[in-house]
């Protein structure tokens, strides 16, 4: 059960609106996702955190769709449940493939294991050849 | 401190010398990275990891550099240190920009915040519009 | 579903009849909490860990509010949704407005932000200018 | 060894000229913490991520000491070294006792291990009596 | 809900069919247990980590039923709903008792304190007295 | 760098005296420690972690060598540096082969892969045919 009240889209406050009409003309869908809701017990908060989203999750240097799968490896890795299902449903919407999911999953779970393994033989970084880490 | 002791190049053991060598002719590399010099304490084991990476952090449904990028993200959540040198390396050497690797460090703070949030705020799942969700 | 019995409060055995009541006294209340009706599975350690809870979440160099707000920042990091929910109420309980609630949450997620973006940098500590820290 | 380049003070870009001035002057400090070095390859980034610390880490709801300690929180229960560092300093510098800081640290160790133990019982939620929750 | 299609035991897929008629021969069970439905989108997955499993997770150097303890401690710690309950019933029909699963609980929790205080703390390694780690 | 004193063993104060001398009698070494040294900050504390240790980490209904490697997989998976070399050393010292060491090292790995591919796949836990259990 949620910790804070879920602001409805019919709240009296402009900016909540604003922000809630933006999201759904953006994402092209028709209902406010819920952490954009609990956000909004807090519309400055609001406003900050959709305008950063807004920003750096649209094709940049990086294609939208891939920015959704980094956000699934994050997610997956946090075991945030809420959050695997929101991305994995925006990059299949982005175009997503099955081979790419299983992919994606694939090296999430490959390098969950490395990371271990690392861990329990306490390496040090290897000397690396590139030349701009210098 | 490594816990286990590193195998040398110059190991007896035909397995390590053939997994080694393999190593560096696929990654074009003169050094074999600390990993497998500590996986090489288990001949069996060491030849199953490098098939598997291999095979996998290899082009396929998704390019081998964004495979490098998901497992930054992996890596950095995790804070493995060794790994997200090892990674970020590897994605800088194919052909990764400075921008690219602004964005996907950005996305990765980005939705470690929005992890900790959807948890501070107990939220379920959103209903997913996929039909292949269902 | 529970992986352990968890012991009713009709329990034949005096230790956990006396920290049972002895919970429900200090904390004013009628019910007790799930995670002492397991750990009454053994009970020398049910009363060593509800000795050690009852003396330092009491007022003491910090408020008891804040330290149950501490508590929710480990348990919201940690993603343990039965925590979250028990520190979050006590804190309530305790006083805790909703402009604190939504600060508390605010750093919480910034702080997650951050500690994965300078493991993203591999930043080492900055030189720290408090004297009694050398 | 950081994975970008930690951009200097004296920097050509008047964007991080201005951020950094602005950083020395809010807190008292005349050497700019790593973090915002490294942030400042990317000027926009920097900007945006200041002006939430400033107005965020300021004496609000809570004091500014108190999420300070909020953010050591966070910070060792992800293990971040760099973060932990910064903020201990920081709350020592703005007047956290060494009681305090003991009863900080008792409380985090606390509840790390009472959510594992949570985990490992796989607990559902206490019914909560707090009506502001239904 | 699951991300992926859960594969039926009736699949047409040979290699499908021959892996969980080895699981359910190996582990003595009835119903395919939900993990190796999902792995089974990729029958070349299915097969390597089934194969990896089944060598690993049998008596060695250690016997079966501590590789199972162990994992626990990894799904505790990891959070992993799933993960413990499948690792805590293995251990039970192996013949871990009440008494050990409760000291594997209570080490379980203990450290994770004590990691949570190392990190706080900011300890470096003690010099090791094992000649072999040198 | 410690974030807090380390006190030494000449200390004054009659209570750490005690428990130092018995850390060294009871783990039969000559040097005390990091974490009793930073515990030692707070004498009470200090006791009573000892206390707990001391009767946890002894021969039970698990000999203390596999106790000691749950501790490693707990320690591992939080990735924390020290706790790694103690619990690897003392699991050493008290008797683990080489071979039993690279099975606890795979089998932390694997799992870590596994807790991973469950958090992606979204799996609920299967029924458990486990008699207990219900």
């Amino acid at each position: 059960m949620p910790t804070v009240k879920l602001i409805e889209e019919g709240s009296d406050d402009l900016r909540i609106q604003a922000v809630f009409a933006d999201i759904k003309a953006t994402r092209k869908i028709t209902k406010i996702p819920a952490i954009w809701q609990a956000l909004a017990n807090d519309p400055i908060s609001l406003e900050m955190h959709w305008l950063r989203v807004k920003t750096l999750m649209s094709d940049g240097a990086l294609p939208r769709v891939i920015k959704e799968m980094i956000a699934v490896a994050v997610s997956v890795t946090n075991g945030c449940d809420y959050c695997i299902n929101s991305h994995l449903t925006a990059a299949e919407n982005l175009g997503m493939t099955d081979e790419q999911r299983n992919e994606l999953f694939a090296v999430i779970g490959l390098y969950n294991q490395f990371n271990a393994l690392v861990q329990a033989y306490q390496l040090e970084p290897d000397t690396l050849p590139k030349a701009a880490r210098e």
